[in-house]
């Protein structure tokens, strides 16, 4: 954890911390939607990079994980009586995703920066939440902690196996880019999002 | 297996079994395709239909376990030298899914009966190759019949879930469609293709 605390440029505000408690509905769809995705990337890089042989193992075991993790929501979901469904995204990859450059492996290399990036920011808020939740999310959602910094872990290393470069550039860049737009405000609530003020609008 | 075989209306010709055994590297590199592309399907159809409870439960359960099958395919070509790529598919998908209907749930339960045959045909397949494979792949491919087993069933089930109609004409349809396929002379040899004659173009 101490890693992803210094990987990362900045923590969860408290503003967001505070959304999110109000809107636990939301946040627990935004999660599982989160974890489908997490895993849809991970086979969309492997389709892409067939040659890349760590990179199909990694993403293959991730993307079973993040399914699983997002099977474990959907339990949750069900028993708090709230409808899963699809709601539109806050800014927040676009942000980094836009920066990706397009020749390669740089392409790759910037695709698995954030990857690991998005890991490590759902491990720190996973962590930021934890004392704020009930006994059963905050049990849930430890249990997750070790998992998510692995993939944080995973990506890092397949950024660093590929790349023709010192990437060190490449993660401050994008993590600047991340912590800018976590520390702003944003217009929707997400668990990925900057924080909203005043009134909510929910989807 | 008896289920499978009456729900196929032919079984593999024996033209294609020649295929196959005289291009093990193709067949092995396909089933892993195959197998990467069914965890995609499942994750798509996740996504498109957010509101189906059963769906999401039993398609990322089905997407975990052709992960983990990928896996296990990727593991062999690496022991056997053989490179995995991605190749460009036969028809045989095209043929089914271009009778898809456009309206709602036709659209769904058409795309379900479709999974449903493929992974009824990946199962016949894996039975018709298992008396002539070595003796890695014979029990590798004995082992995966029970899952894809489910997974035919679970399409199956769900399409019945879904349906406001009896679907047997449309399981009529589309297995008239894949048997005419499976049972004609195709230009490349594939997993899930038609037979090929002459000398074969591999890629």
């Amino acid at each position: 954890m101490q890693a992803i605390q210094n990987f990362l440029l900045s923590s969860t505000p408290i503003l967001w911390l505070n959304n999110a408690l109000k809107q636990q509905d939301i946040l627990l769809i935004d999660h599982a939607l989160c974890e489908k995705k997490a895993a849809s990337s991970a086979v969309s890089l492997m389709h892409r990079y067939p040659e890349r042989d760590a990179l199909l193992k990694k993403m293959s075991r991730l993307a079973r994980e993040e399914l699983k993790h997002f099977e474990m929501v959907l339990e949750i979901l069900r028993h708090r009586g709230i409808a899963y469904k699809n709601i539109i995204p806050s800014g927040y990859v676009q942000a980094m995703r836009s920066h990706i450059r397009a020749h390669q492996p740089a392409r790759l290399v910037d695709e698995l920066i954030i990857g690991a990036i998005i890991e490590a920011r759902s491990c720190e808020r996973f962590s930021a939440l934890i004392p704020h939740l009930d006994r059963e999310l905050a049990y849930f959602y430890s249990s997750l902690l070790a998992s998510e910094s692995r993939h944080f872990n995973d990506y890092l290393t397949l950024a660093r196996m590929y790349a023709n470069e010192d990437i060190h550039s490449r993660i401050q860049l994008f993590t600047e880019l991340e912590s800018s737009y976590i520390q702003g405000e944003d217009s929707v609530f997400r668990f990925h999002s900057g924080y909203v003020q005043g009134s909510m609008e929910s989807y």
